[in-house]
């Protein structure tokens, strides 16, 4: 891994934020960001050059236990890797598969060695290992892969929580030795090449311990032992409070090293994303702002607007006065809640496109606002607006 | 109407196929034309920017039918009529209405006044007549609107064709007579004005009568003394053998007016494109490449795929090698299967893209084909190879 992989370029006099730049294989990425979700390879509805040329999207997530199932991993790694496969010219990050094996699959049995499932697709039987799961992303080619983990549901006891952290732990140790050697002899066992030559992959180990901060610090302990190039915190968003997840965050924080990127997985919502920055986060990505959009639940510089709503029935407004987007420059309220109504993919499709770009202008004014040294008055803004609101 | 709003400029030597340009409130279509459907104001899964910028559609089809229940004229009026309602500045035809309240309404009472149907939404009871179509349409503003007719199924007896041929024509005297009436007394009845001043809408008639020529003729010889604009050809497409749907266009060709477009609704297949045109035809519009895309069947220069196969699994090659179009640019086979396989939105984005573009490919060829005199070679070529791959 390369010393400058990750640059700081400003740091926030009062919170923990700094905005940053993370050099991958696809592309320079500033930070902090936001990536969108690509569960099978495609971010629902919207084509790759909407992702990169109308939102500007530099890093993508994708699945890896959703692409494992189906295609393939050997498939994708046969027709050139998922860059190539999606044609996707930017940055992808793949998870670990440990969250949709513990939140999809009917059947699993969790073992020292790794977890036996069977896919919610055809109820087959699969095995993932620590190791097995770093040949599936190094078959995607990811430009960053996450390390099988245990993502224990909420709630959970402390001695369990306990023992599955040390096993995530285990695995991460195992998964990191496997990676290391595998990418040192890359000529035994073919891979997806990145682009750059020179460029490399990195590996995030995650940091467990459901919602007790003693198990949280104890994790990201173990994990910095690992010298890994970024730092993942997992097992957010599964149920618990929302002032619990930030406390996660918080726990850890000072453990994890600074000159490295950290990564809260499955956050958040528009008002929690400079909260996640203020505690120290480069990375988020969350389904919301594409599941929300198809469900009808448009994010908005002045709030959440339900589109449904009748009172939108013969609104000539764009959707949010104050947005750019294609949708918002081109469309009405009363044209999109038609289209929600009729059950017009064409509404998805514009919807989704809305709200990731709320997602994105979001995570823009904070990387600006760390830059221009005004995040906390940023911050006391959005904290303001939402007392306001609620 | 303006008399050169058709013009013909250029007619094959062999057959009656001819090159013209059809000038309306929103612009001027190069003809023959073919008019991606549009039922509830939106082409499934593309948006007005696709539709326009990378497309090249100069007209859609709408549905007066299914807008008119949802989400309603009067709204559409109020949001300043339907190409603002949806954002589109290019040209709309819509349709009469008839052929839904046949096809998809449950029940259905036909008078002499008009028709009585079901909503097949919610089963609220509506009437159309040839009077309400036409104020219908007006509040939409379409550039070309079609009088209420009666489109019987197949196949249906002599005398009933011929019972429901008069009405038809009479519908047509009547819904020609309150238009002309309505856009000489805009004042008295608001509608949605056209963009251009001076630019004026067209109603055209709808030839009916089955598959019997001599209906066909009588009807189409009474509606030319109505000295309409345009005239469509209805009732093909309804089940009758291919061959047949010829012939009910070939058995009217030499009555219909040369100096004015001719539109043969709701067909058809790639290979009978040429053939329409050959016998006369200037206009078309099917929702088979949108639909057939959506369920996995893409139409390409050397015939038809089903992207579903297995063979398609790891090829690498776009849909079609000589296709032009943003999903042939971009993506493979395999990567389209993946996403058919996988239920995703974008399977449905980029086929139907690639179908419509294939569409209007073959009628910019036909059209080119007319205007440098090589259109009978040009038909023999596709005879050919439908001969060849039949």
């Amino acid at each position: 891994m390369s010393q400058n992989w990750f640059e700081v370029v400003a740091e926030c006099r009062e919170t923990r934020a700094r905005a940053g730049l993370l050099h991958t294989p696809h592309g320079t990425i500033p930070t902090p960001v936001f990536m969108p979700v690509g569960t099978q390879a495609t971010v629902k509805g919207l084509t790759q050059r909407d992702l990169d040329q109308d939102l500007g999207v530099t890093i993508l997530l994708a699945n890896t236990y959703h692409l494992y199932l189906r295609p393939g991993h050997e498939l994708i790694r046969q027709m050139g890797g998922l860059h190539r496969f999606m044609s996707w010219p930017h940055a992808i990050l793949t998870d670990s598969g440990g969250f949709q094996v513990f939140s999809l699959s009917s059947l699993r049995k969790i073992t020292e060695q790794g977890v036996v499932f069977q896919s919610h697709l055809n109820g087959d039987a699969h095995t993932f290992t620590p190791e097995s799961t770093v040949d599936v992303q190094l078959a995607y080619g990811s430009d960053i892969l996450m390390v099988l983990d245990e993502c224990p549901e909420f709630p959970v006891s402390h001695e369990y929580a306990r023992e599955s952290m040390h096993r995530t732990v285990r695995w991460a140790n195992r998964a990191t030795k496997y990676y290391n050697d595998r990418i040192s002899r890359p000529e035994k066992s073919p891979h997806a090449p990145p682009v750059q030559p020179g460029a490399v992959q990195a590996l995030f180990p995650i940091v467990q311990g459901s919602t007790f901060p003693d198990l949280r610090r104890e994790c990201a302990a173990a994990l910095v032992d690992l010298d890994a190039p970024g730092y993942a915190i997992g097992g957010l968003s599964v149920g618990e409070p929302r002032p619990l997840s930030m406390q996660m965050v918080e726990a850890t924080e000072d453990l994890l090293p600074r000159h490295k990127p950290r990564y809260a997985m499955g956050v958040g919502m528009p008002a929690e994303l400079p909260e996640y920055v203020a505690r120290g986060v480069d990375m988020m990505d969350c389904v919301l702002p594409s599941r929300n959009a198809r469900n009808g639940y448009l994010f908005t510089s002045g709030g959440r607007l339900i589109i449904k709503h009748a009172r939108y029935r013969d609104d000539p407004r764009p959707v949010d006065e104050k947005c750019q987007c294609y949708t918002c420059s081109s469309y009405s309220r009363a044209y999109l809640r038609h289209l929600f109504q009729a059950g017009e993919m064409l509404y998805s499709v514009l919807a989704t496109r809305h709200n990731l770009r709320r997602y994105l202008d979001i995570m823009r004014e904070i990387r600006q606002a760390i830059l221009s040294d005004t995040f906390p008055e940023y911050l006391r803004c959005v904290r303001a607006a939402c007392a306001d609101a609620g």
